[in-house]
């Protein structure tokens, strides 16, 4: 039988926030790799590279730096984008969906190690935008090895560079 | 890096076949519960239950019964639809797009242990159709695992039995 594939507190890890500014500069934040590479990695790691095709299947690749200089890529695969509503990214499939090797065992160096599946949801509230980020992991050591990573202090710090974009995007359109 | 996911014939299985019929009817052979439950298992095996949401991160849920009686459950997610030309189904992602516990170690007794991703695409060659799967494999043990288990075999009976489904199908239509 399938499990029960709803929001799970055992499985998986939430981040939720209301942002003073319309969904569509928050899409935009996560939709153009120029924009997000001022934002997905937390200071003072960098995110050198990124590129994204924005389709069911396409690639979702970022090198993020450490302060050292050591480089770490991560190749996701999208699965679904509703413009300005949901975007659907996982790791345990490859672009164009041949499913991928991740998490077989080893040592788990990185998020990247770990399979998961991020769902990224923006709802109107009035002029402002709930944001969530669900990860869904396979099982609870997945869900726990993220979390000793450091995933709430990573994510939100990314969310606050994230927040910075929306609000420089927001003044360039009030300008 | 990402690897090179095209068709590799080193990880993927193909089935292609030119068939007597529109597109459209395949798509509802394909798409259509009880009609997928009259030709998914290679008979003398039969489908004793299918459940299908079609949409991307939607079950694809089907029951093998056995001639003994054993019955294998299997759970899919379907990917992407786009109706009449392509569909892909997943067995590393759970509905609902959580990471599956597939092909995690142990033994392999079914095609259900082995993680793969399949992709139908259906395109008109004047009033037939050229029908093919691509099974994209992580591994090259997996595809020989699956070959091994007879995907050559039973797939093309079940495209058989598929075709009949579909002339069926073109009778009711021309009637």
């Amino acid at each position: 039988m399938a499990r029960d594939t709803r929001n799970d507190g055992h499985l998986d890890l939430t981040l939720e926030r209301t942002i003073d500014a319309p969904r569509s500069l928050i899409w935009k934040a996560w939709t153009d790799a120029e924009h997000v590479k001022k934002w997905w990695a937390p200071a003072p790691w960098t995110t050198s590279q990124c590129e994204m095709d924005l389709r069911p299947g396409g690639i979702f690749r970022t090198v993020m730096r450490s302060p050292e200089g050591q480089e770490f890529p991560h190749v996701g695969c999208f699965l679904e984008l509703i413009e300005n509503e949901k975007l659907v990214i996982t790791n345990v499939l490859e672009p164009g969906y041949r499913p991928a090797n991740v998490g077989k065992g080893g040592e788990m160096v990185d998020c990247g190690d770990i399979p998961f599946t991020s769902i990224l949801s923006l709802k109107e509230r009035g002029e402002k935008t709930h944001y969530s980020v669900v990860v869904l992991h396979k099982d609870e050591a997945g869900r726990k090895r993220h979390e000793e990573m450091g995933f709430r202090e990573g994510w939100n710090m990314c969310l606050d560079q994230l927040i910075d974009v929306v609000g420089r995007l927001k003044k360039l359109t009030q300008a």
